[in-house]
């Protein structure tokens, strides 16, 4: 057991009169709160606090004030940014309040708390034969408070938009301890300034959020899924538009996976057979059709492209099996990423036109600086989403490599963060390439919202 | 020509130095801008400006710091609730900045400065067989800025959402001068706060808008339209979402248009001819489908509705004069409501299911309040929308009827603004309805980014 000062042992007598013993935990007991996924980030919390109520989290950030502590929230454990690092803060998490409160198919609405797990809510939702769309690898253990701290997005933002575009209300305990209501369940809604985005993607450091409403949709019936190797992303772009058109926006995911990738899943992922040889380029497919079946356009569409030159090779799946392994290929990119350390990690996001030139450019500069570099790619190329990951052949050159990609992404109007976040791991990056004015904007808001840089402090906004 | 004060003049030549005479609007000349079209609210400022570049307008911001002046923005003036209004600002109009910078059909996007008109929009993007889909009555008049400012909805939000969902980047000019750059052509960007949803809908409280990146998307080509009597509300609910099903999702409009609004469009457009009698409930239906032609779906899923007993009579657009004639009869609605005066204006939001039953609360206590009381109605159904104009027979019951639907509205968890905004006439209504937390956080960030209330004073956010 660790040494306490007089204040941390204060504080943790406040918070178990308010909790109980049970749910303050300290020492070995965080451990599973204080390591994030990726091993890379480390949290020395005070406590870990498990509160049953939003008038508790909101008691919880008095205390806190009282004594002087940071409030750090902790969800799934699955962001890869180190977004709950901390050193004594009171971390929160909400598992206790993972309640889906109401499922409102007329209305199209889901009201849950926040610390309700993401394929929890897709369980709810199909029961009424509808979908809440987010979805990604972490789905298991997401919590809704970390997917719309982070914003997340996911394979199928090309059709459904990002978190933000699928939350309707939320609830925050702010950092002077009082409750924002926002919980509404309204399409339309101009009655001042839009906090709810505010709060969506502040990663903890302007509130904490509690419980939110989320939009949900028509479940699409009629899945078409399929592999296809590709000529050169131009070609990719072209295909993905025809699909569009030709599905009315039923393009649920388009994902590009070059050469390294697809033979690095063939080392890691032997079981996951390939369908065909490995290309320079494959994209994977899913269309959702609501209406109608979509194998057969799928399929239309594609001839068309190998007619053409386009396409040099494709396989649709012809089964729910088939299906779930082309998924497979895609998603088991988390894994295979982290097979070898050190790495250089990127998460950018570029115009949609400008996904090529931005692998092109990197590619040169990357064989300048270390030649023996190797590259993973994975994209979401219907938003412009390039996961880069880079293994230098030594790890003396992290920070130039780091710099280089960030030359390449801003010199082509991309964004250093685009699905997730800055948490301390792009802090730096913040400093160097966000828009300074940008900068002292939020940084403003973070002084009004938080004057005593009490809400997750360190993340997000670099100090001035 | 107008006294001024010593000060007042002082700006004048700081003004005129900076963008000519000609640009510099006084007196008799500031009349067109410092009217809205309502009538209803007057502005008198000291000046109209018409800068032609980013740096002017940052400029003017300069000037009206150093003279203690406040700066107002001005677009189409179609706004209804006295955005605009001012006695003695700096009314500041985009018109000379009203370029189509560039149209990237492969990017889907468009670069405009504020001032560009939204008709123009919808023309340019036309050209790319491509649509900004944004679109209201007042479109050949509205501009950037405006639309942006306001968040504006329409008749489409339904399909595309309101201006929010459909801007990907903003410039805007700050209350101290500078410029936030935020012009992203991205899709994604998790790179620090929303800074961008915060301006859009802000009204030129905390800044004012001088540029965006708007989004495009695939034009539909098959529309099909057509006008239902229907049964009654939740009759009208399945129907669209069994057109949402069979369309996947192509439903572009859904306007609810009760007797009331049928009698009066009778009176005041006789040249309109209605298809059949006026019934109870009206629907208006447009599906844009981009792959297929949507006539003989709208068709099937409209006989099994009438089968069904749900709807009573039903009409198809068998030509594009047909179809322009029943979007003209739902966007009459601005010309008739203003026919008779004095009125009590409503736009609220409602859950999707609640709109009845805000219907039928709100007449059953308008009866109590004032019996001979008319009231005109018109609903973007699928959004929960519902503009409810009052005639009180006389005029001594205005605030009992404002506040009484205020009643209905909150006490269904109801938005006193869907799309309007708040401008100068909903003041006292965010006052007493909005949750004083978050009104406290709007004022909050109101003054850490416009310490002085430079910037469209004394609009959308109440005083404490």
């Amino acid at each position: 057991m660790k040494d306490r000062s007089a204040t941390g042992c204060r504080a943790l007598s406040d918070l178990r009169d308010l909790l109980g013993r049970a749910h303050v935990l300290t020492d070995g007991a965080t451990d599973p709160f204080a390591r994030d996924w990726t091993g890379k980030w480390r949290a020395d919390p005070l406590a870990v606090l498990r509160p049953a109520t939003t008038q508790e989290v909101a008691e919880i950030v008095r205390i806190a004030a009282r004594h002087d502590l940071s409030v750090v929230p902790v969800g799934g454990n699955t962001g890869l940014v180190g977004g709950t690092a901390n050193t004594g803060a009171l971390m929160v998490s909400l598992e206790r309040m993972s309640a889906i409160r109401e499922v409102r198919p007329e209305a199209g609405v889901m009201i849950v708390e926040a610390g309700a797990i993401l394929s929890d809510l897709h369980a709810a939702a199909a029961a009424h034969d509808l979908v809440f769309p987010l979805t990604f690898g972490a789905r298991g253990s997401a919590r809704v408070g970390g997917f719309l701290s982070t914003n997340a997005g996911g394979s199928n933002v090309v059709r459904y938009g990002s978190t933000r575009g699928l939350v309707l209300g939320l609830e925050v305990v702010l950092a002077d301890g009082r409750v924002l209501d926002l919980m509404s369940e309204l399409r339309k809604d101009n009655s001042g300034y839009d906090l709810r985005d505010l709060f969506i993607g502040a990663e903890g450091t302007l509130g904490l959020i509690t419980a939110a409403v989320l939009r949900l949709l028509p479940a699409p019936h009629h899945h078409a899924t399929a592999l296809a190797a590709i000529r050169d992303l131009p070609a990719a772009l072209s295909l993905l538009r025809r699909l569009q058109s030709a599905t009315d926006g039923a393009v649920e995911a388009f994902e590009y996976m070059p050469r390294t990738y697809m033979r690095a899943l063939a080392h890691h992922r032997p079981d996951l057979r390939q369908p065909f040889a490995i290309h320079d380029h494959t994209v994977m497919i899913d269309l959702g059709g609501l209406s109608r079946p979509l194998v057969d356009t799928l399929e239309e569409v594609l001839s068309e492209a190998v007619e053409a030159g386009e396409v040099h090779d494709a396989t649709i799946a012809q089964n729910e099996t088939q299906r779930a392994r082309i998924w497979e290929m895609r998603e088991a990119a988390a894994e295979i990423t982290f097979k070898r350390l050190p790495i250089v990690d990127n998460d950018v996001a570029l115009p949609l036109d400008g996904v090529a030139a931005f692998i092109d450019r990197m590619h040169e500069r990357l064989a300048a600086i270390d030649p023996a570099a190797e590259t993973l790619i994975v994209a979401h190329l219907g938003d412009g989403n390039v996961h880069l990951t880079v293994y230098p052949d030594d790890g003396c050159r992290l920070e130039d490599i780091r710099e280089m990609v960030e030359d390449v992404t801003v010199g082509l109007g991309g964004s250093i963060s685009a699905e997730h976040g800055i948490g301390l791991s792009k802090l730096s990056t913040m400093t160097r390439r966000k828009d300074p004015v940008a900068l002292d904007v939020m940084r403003a808001i973070k002084m009004a919202l938080d004057p005593q840089d009490r809400m997750n402090p360190g993340k997000v906004v670099p100090k001035a």
